[in-house]
């Protein structure tokens, strides 16, 4: 086990220069912190407590370890939580709760977040009974197999097969050929015991489509492979090394008919297909994860400010020039370029939270109706998250890299603790929905909605923003924005021209799309436009739920007779006002292409940007500490909460030379395996070639 | 020492689906392949040859190496490139190209390219007679130590000492804190024996400034650190961990007063200084660096590119529900939003090439005129190449990035075949300059310059495209775009357009400073404007160049006789179109801002751009094939010549897995060190609970 190095911060042992800045934030942390991280904030900190006591929480060695070492260490840690919640009665939110403080991830994540899920959602009543309480217990240990060799997002052309054999009411899974391998589920290499496996239903020899199914992979007691399935591992990643990415390989293997999950779709003793009777409820499962990875990335894309925010108060670099300095450096975040880097993209990870928060209540609101049989949210809900899980994935990530970069070299290394939650969260732009193919689903349903609303002249399920723009197809050519120079830019300016340009981008995706046809192939031929859409619908989105959730905030401080002119919520008003105004500049051709936003508005925007860049400058490492993220979450050495940098970066660096592998004969890790001839007959040749002089 | 694997592609075994793309392609690949890649192309072909009989350069099992095992098998690389060498009478030309070959990094590298260079470069002749021959011959080997733990970019504030000590004729170098221990220098960690290090020279209590010494850190022989020298590992990175970055703490360690450098400045018996006469020879060193990491960029992003352009035409998926398709799945390349994407970056990274060929040509004319007294362009060229630099290393990276995404799941695995190169190009946005720093630095020569012209009238010095808006200020306002809706955007057109948005902001950013008054403090405020002139400038210098290389070609083969609308040419001139058109459209709003451009064109370059895309869809797969990289420098199962993409996914994963770390008892890693009592311990608390039922 490895010692909580480097050791935890002394909180009252911060260096001066982090410490001043912390004196001069303008609002109570704690408050944001729990306004931010909701009901459970105490919970959570108990939690912490516990979770901090056990050393194979510790990270200090993960940039270390091999990625063999890195799996067995999660499975250590997913034993340990595992004790934890029998001891302390955890319940499943309390679980998700203490994975976060880890800082860290294991197959445990997706037997708890994927498999039983998928068994709640896919197995009927009386099959419940009999799997659940053995996942839930570890009896068994489970993984969702539904990716192949050869086919990704496009669920309808998977191959492999569930062939029901009446003579022994079994079915036969079968993976026919090398492309329909299983590949890439997590936790499936050497993990798990069983699998939710999506196979091709076939009765009678017609086929189906895609259903799931229940199998067990390996023996239980030796964990040896079934019969008929060939399982391995697929290597190394960027990332998320701890996890056991896998494939398999089925060979007709039998199992009873009642290990088809039978909740939706069931299949009789007789080989008789009864469908499911409500498919929206899948959806929903979907619309959930979507709604935690928007949550997720303002949470990563935060503790990648974390780092750099706090490093960049820390370190001294240049501007010794400038007379005023008088040849004393300057903190880098009081370079112009890295304080308005920074603080751009820490707006940005509170848009995405807000909206994290605005639809996770979406979701619950939905979920209510649908199981009252009232679906009519549910497309609108559905694009949404989906295009919003596009959109934040991508944000984040971009923004992440940036806030690496901007820790100079000590951000290329892994205990600059940026590289690790990177590389992990890359790959949200591929998991649960492809980027791409996701904006396109959003793009179809705004468009469908919009065409058939045009045809029925009935706007009622229109986004409201884009309803004035249909009513009357000229109010595009004449709106102009109510930009104000010279003054604060509202939130009523900026939700307008995000509107007026979202309905500007769908005028003209749609205009091309009804020349080619309308149908799928002008589609196929608009993909680049429908991206565009659905960005710009994201955006617009991201803009208007940071404003929501503020002043559904100020109301309800105004309710309690709070004042709202102090505290957090101007800090967050201005974070939302940069937000907007951050985007319309990176995008300002999108607003000044049809005149809505004048020259003069644009230069204001970028003038009043500097401002609020300028405004936050002691608040932005108040805004980071809110994020409350420990220091063995960060696992970073230019992060951690008392800014001891440099001492930690040279501690880390011994300790580590210490754990890994050193040269033959105990000596300098290359000498004895290479070196050491090599200079030889570097200077036998040198000797020779003197003694001839 | 591994296989060659996966097996080289055999060439005659090209998958149809691969095969039928490039039977399409509309010029000789070979031909372009020896445009982009010089005179010393068939040299190239001989040394790879050579370097592909060698087992140890198989790249096959890097993805499942520790970081340990990856750096001895780069020293074993390395020991055998120097065997070569020797053998073949390898120029050092020839031993840049053989690296190449070996689609690999190790110290050597920095040894060959960094050290010996400054050997040469800042030691006396009478120096370099005694030390040339030792690190030619590896003898000893060395590395560059400037960087300190708490001390980057900023030269000036190195904390390293070296004090002349009179009595025994000799500097004593010491780091005399913690912050000032080097850190960073590749090769520093365990390969070297010397190093050259920068440190303040010191003489008789008075500082001279950073100048570098020559210091051996390691004896001969034994490898065993020398006396008052601590050296380490600082751990693991994103990337390039073949290399052994490390940290030296120098606790007053004395060397004669002749391992000063004293090809530049000296200090003489007494402790006399005298300067160096010229220094800018230094900067052109600095200007061949930039110049290669700007070529750099855009073969990296051309192998990312040849990975995922030839993996998007063999992969299907979706597309199945367009009519035309009948059910059947389209390429990925078939997408729209794909080849766009593709497409686009791959202009992208022919016009880093063409800018890399014009610096690499500037570069030589200047070094030419400074050898003899001539150091009027220096510092155009100087400036041009650092804004290039971290312009092109932004770009390359950006959408090497992107391109590995573009591959979905498989592009996050190591086999995919980009995250190696991914990774380690990625330091190239901190080394060598950090980037913000770099644009800083070609900002401020550029103002500083119309500054100049400004005042003294003579616009000579300016570069020529901002002359007329100097020489009218309402210039700007008048001028409208020459492009035409419905015709193809000309070289002029695009040049044109963005020599006025770089005036455009040329003007806004130097108004601002000049309003600020002008100096130091004056930009320090305007560091994000000075940020976007730079990529301005650099953005248009690629423009340029990519249309200035492809004329210039096309005067060569006019001359010769040939057919320039024939061969690759043409396809060449499209690219070149595409790529100022992207950009133009990417950051559109800086066009129109001003009603440079109208909406009109704005709108007919997106489709232009479209339609430019589609034009070289059956010539993308030549474009990449021309990069002439190797199965084995791609490393890649998804980017092989032959496409068979997942046979090699299959096999290499069943190769990981055969060499790297089994369970406890030779069983599934995991099982007996964790997972045998975990379930054991879960279906213990089943029986319980059901034997209470």
């Amino acid at each position: 086990m490895p010692p909580f190095l480097p050791p935890f911060s002394d909180k009252s042992k911060v260096v001066p220069s982090l410490a001043s800045e912390r004196a001069l934030v303008s609002f109570n942390v704690e408050s944001l912190s729990q306004f931010l991280h909701g009901e459970g904030f105490e919970k959570r900190r108990q939690i912490r407590a516990l979770v901090e006591q056990e050393p194979v929480f510790s990270n200090a060695d993960k940039p270390f370890l091999s990625r063999e070492r890195q799996y067995i260490r999660s499975l250590e840690k997913l034993a340990k939580l595992v004790e934890l919640k029998r001891k302390h009665n955890w319940s499943w939110d309390d679980l998700l709760v203490a994975f976060q403080q880890t800082g860290d991830f294991s197959s445990q994540y997706l037997h708890e977040a994927l498999f039983i899920p998928t068994l709640r959602t896919q197995l009927s009543d009386e099959q419940q009974k009999i799997w659940l309480p053995k996942a839930e217990n570890y009896e068994i240990f489970g993984c969702y197999a539904q990716t192949e060799l050869a086919h990704g997002s496009n669920l309808r052309k998977l191959e492999t097969t569930a062939t029901f054999i009446p003579e022994t009411d079994e079915f036969e899974i079968d993976t026919p050929t090398l492309n329909s391998m299983k590949w890439w589920p997590g936790a499936l290499a050497q993990t798990s015991t069983h699998c939710a496996i999506y196979a091709r239903l076939i009765l009678h020899g017609k086929d189906y489509g895609v259903h799931p199914f229940l199998l067990q992979i390996r023996e239980l007691g030796t964990h040896k492979e079934m019969p008929g399935i060939e399982l391995g591992n697929l290597g190394p990643k960027i990332g998320f090394n701890t996890i056991d990415n896998g494939f398999m390989r089925v060979t007709k293997v039998r199992i009873p008919r009642d290990q088809m999950m039978m909740r939706n779709s069931k299949v009789t003793r007789e080989g008789k297909y009864i469908p499911a009777k409500n498919a929206k409820m899948n959806y929903s499962t979907m619309v959930a994860i979507r709604a935690s990875i928007i949550k997720n990335a303002g949470f990563s894309l935060g503790q990648a400010l974390t780092v750099a925010i706090r490093y960049s108060m820390i370190r001294e670099q240049g501007g010794d020039r400038i007379p005023s300095q008088k040849g004393r450096e300057l903190k880098i975040i009081d370079h112009g370029m890295q304080r308005f880097r920074l603080t751009t993209s820490l707006a940005l990870s509170y848009a995405m939270l807000m909206t994290g928060r605005v639809m996770a209540e979406l979701h619950r609101r939905n979920l209510n109706n649908v199981i009252q049989g009232e679906v009519g949210m549910m497309a609108e809900v559905h694009a949404t998250s989906s295009g919003l899980k596009a959109l934040t994935s991508d944000l984040a990530t971009a923004h992440m890299e940036d806030a690496r970069r901007s820790c100079g070299g000590h951000g290329y290394a892994w205990c600059g603790g940026i590289v690790d939650i990177y590389t992990t969260v890359l790959q949200d732009v591929t998991v649960e929905g492809e980027n791409t193919i996701l904006h396109l689903q959003t793009s179809r349903w705004l468009l469908k909605t919009i065409m058939q609303a045009l045809q029925t002249k009935d706007l009622s399920s229109v986004p409201s923003g884009l309803r004035p723009s249909l009513q009357n197809q000229r109010i595009l050519e004449q709106e102009k924005s109510t930009i104000v120079p010279g003054k604060p830019v509202t939130g009523d300016d900026l939700i307008a021209a995000y509107w007026h340009r979202e309905a500007r981008v769908l005028q003209e995706t749609l205009t091309r799309i009804l020349k080619d046809g309308g149908g799928e192939e002008a589609m196929a031929k608009s993909q680049v436009r429908m991206v565009e859409l659905s960005r710009t619908h994201g955006e617009g989105m991201l803009v208007r739920n940071f404003y929501e959730a503020v002043e559904k905030e100020e109301q309800a401080a105004r309710a309690q007779g709070g004042d709202i002119s102090k505290g957090y919520l101007p800090v967050l008003k201005m974070l939302a006002e940069l937000h907007g105004l951050h985007r319309l500049i990176e995008k300002s051709g999108d607003f000044t292409e049809d005149g809505y936003v004048s020259r003069d508005q644009v230069v204001w925007c970028r003038e009043r940007r500097d401002q609020l860049v300028d405004l936050l400058r002691y608040e932005i490492v108040g805004l980071v500490d809110a994020f409350d993220l420990s220091d063995n979450q960060l696992n970073s050495a230019l992060g951690r909460y008392d800014g001891r940098v440099y001492e930690s970066l040279y501690d880390w660096a011994k300790y580590g030379m210490s754990i890994t592998e050193k040269g033959k004969n105990g000596g300098v890790l290359g000498f004895d395996e290479v070196l050491k001839d090599l200079l030889a007959e570097g200077k036998r040749i040198n000797s020779a070639a003197s003694s001839k002089l």
